[in-house]
């Protein structure tokens, strides 16, 4: 078997698209990604969505999508798995080409959030949590990652404004990005005076829930012409693992361990055959500053405890140590619910091509994605390779 | 790569399941399915469902699975595709198998519809149409059903009791089967007095919405134990298969042919190298009887407008020339959503295995199985083929 690589990439601007429909939307990110992708015609394609059926009014986007970018016939899926759903639907297109049976596989990710108003938003997202125990208890995904802060701040002694360095990496970064929400830069005093919505999390601790829609196409190396051009440079999926936990916050051990991002990301390296200081970026799920921490330190990128350390001393920027959210992550290039794992995959696509601009990060060969349903109740992480 | 077996199955009774939530009901079958096959540890969950975000506010669903059946840390996804979903979802375990990086999938449909009112139903179904050109027009799927029936009886000069024979055949296979909603036969004076629906569409010519789980489990051959019981036939996943088509009934060119049925069941066909008169039986998807019609047509078990007849003469009895629905189908069975897909594969590995009996269809090798979602937006087709 031959390499798999991602031979075309879409996506959209991340925002409130109040004027096109959730259809519109993907087939813009579809467009640009078979396009992108030159002659190759997809055979079956996966969309990640969360809460359409529910924000939407709209399942069955497999049979809706195909038909509107015109592909009738071929095969397509919703893969749904919370905010994971992005990367649970790069996974299962992988998996696709993986088995042979279909040689180009395209994949979207698609959300509208910001057609209803916030706190019926906010109940759809609960509907990802445990809904018998947490969600009946008003429990929403903010007051989730709110307590998990607190704790944190509790156990490990973090000072009031030891979660800022995320917001602001992320804002430096998404001034970079021609796609993200937000592309102002903030400084320490913004996060400071920034308004509380769940003490101790405020406003820049949680990502904005927005519309979007990224796509790529997958297939076999093998396949891609001789004439590829070099202007796309190809990029390997070099490893893939999913991994699905405990749903409900209080039935875990240590709320402040994240399982299955340790696992997946671990499976995901061991296929590579990587350290973890062979990886050159992290795009980690930033929805809240507190899941950044958590995934930091459940890889390996920091002890326990620590993981807010690397935010605050610069070593996620893109000339630190481990550089994450290069492109402005879930917080400023926003967080399209399904879609997000998948503008994770585009955006370090961007990256390995060397296409990133002022926010390349110099020499990047190996980039881990981790895609997180819930507090890591689900976690899909990818390591794209840029190839040699 | 070795043949792709079904090593385990598991079903719940389909019915009104008032005193068990969802996640019970996935675990029964789930548990069944895991002791059917023996040692085998699943290393991925793909979940088949339709519209638990909607009627049961509970989405992520294969982290909700993964953890009640204590198997967290393995890798889980929801698969929707409509009333396809079970289908859809046998199809994702069955590419991960085939990628060489599953080797024990577990693939569970659980659905619960009736804890909710009817009409709330009916309009959580209709999201899996076009929802901003049918469902908002009240254009339900019991609606679009009576449309293509009325259709079809005009053109091809159906006579009123013309698709009798569908619940007739379903209803007879129903009482013979433990796990089935209906376990009584009815006669040809009950088809004809039944209360109409949609006119020309009535109470028979339509399945029940049901509560119900079915799972089973996936492996490679090679990785079946030497010492594996004879009381449990392995059968072999010889073809499998997708597509999807035109959402929308008024996009159609023809709304009286399938078309995703055709290519998906053609496909896998073509891939066991089966001539039609090969297959043995054929599960369909008799959520409306129109749809069965329609099914036997696209397949080629009928000429065009001729797939009623089939049923009207009993050529899909136990006994006929192609038996159809014999464990009940949809009609008899029940329609437990993204359930039923994977009812249809544990039924037609039942009868693969020569467990069926007196449903059983002698010397059953090859049994076609075909999941719709909406009126064939997406069909989802596979071929079981008993193992020699």
């Amino acid at each position: 078997m031959t390499d798999i690589v991602i031979a075309g990439i879409g996506q959209t601007e991340v925002g409130e698209h109040w004027d096109i429909s959730l259809r519109e939307l993907a087939f813009h990110a579809i467009q640009a990604a078979v396009k992108d992708a030159g002659g190759l015609t997809p055979q079956a394609l996966f969309v990640g969505n969360m809460l359409s059926p529910n924000l939407s009014n709209q399942a069955h986007l497999g049979a809706l999508l195909t038909d509107y970018a015109g592909l009738t016939g071929i095969e397509a899926v919703t893969v749904e798995a919370a905010g994971a759903s992005g990367g649970a639907a790069l996974r299962q297109g992988y998996l696709a080409v993986k088995s042979g049976l279909v040689d180009v596989a395209l994949v979207v990710g698609v959300e509208k959030f910001t057609d209803k108003v916030g706190s019926d938003v906010d109940a759809a997202i609960a509907t990802t949590g445990d809904s018998d125990y947490e969600a009946v208890q008003g429990l929403t995904a903010s007051a989730q990652a709110a307590l998990l802060m607190r704790r944190y701040m509790h156990e490990y002694h973090v000072p009031a404004d030891g979660f800022a360095g995320f917001a602001l990496t992320a804002h430096a970064n998404g001034a970079g990005n021609q796609y993200a929400m937000f592309q102002k830069a903030i400084k320490p005093e913004t996060y400071a005076k920034a308004e509380m919505v769940s003490d101790p999390l405020n406003m820049f601790d949680m990502a904005p829930n927005a519309d979007g829609a990224a796509a790529l196409v997958l297939t076999r190396r093998d396949l891609i012409p001789s004439n590829w051009p070099a202007s796309h440079p190809l990029v390997k999926v070099a490893g893939s693992a999913a991994a699905a936990g405990t749903l409900a916050l209080h039935d875990r051990k240590d709320p402040l361990f994240f399982d299955t991002a340790q696992i997946s990301a671990g499976k995901a390296m061991k296929q590579v055959g990587l350290p973890l200081d062979g990886i050159d970026f992290f795009e980690y799920h930033d929805a809240f500053s507190i899941y950044a921490a958590l995934q930091l330190e459940a890889v390996g990128f920091a002890i326990k405890g620590s993981g807010w350390k690397l935010a605050a001393e610069g070593a996620i920027g893109l000339k630190g140590r481990i550089p994450c959210a290069t492109m402005g992550g879930m917080k400023a290039r926003g967080f399209p619910g399904g879609a997000a794992g998948v503008y994770q995959a585009v955006e370090a696509t961007i990256q390995l091509r060397g296409q990133a601009g002022k926010n390349q990060v110099e020499g990047a060969r190996f980039g881990l994605i981790q895609s997180l349903g819930g507090p890591a109740s689900t976690a899909v992480s990818h390591i794209l390779e840029r190839i040699e």
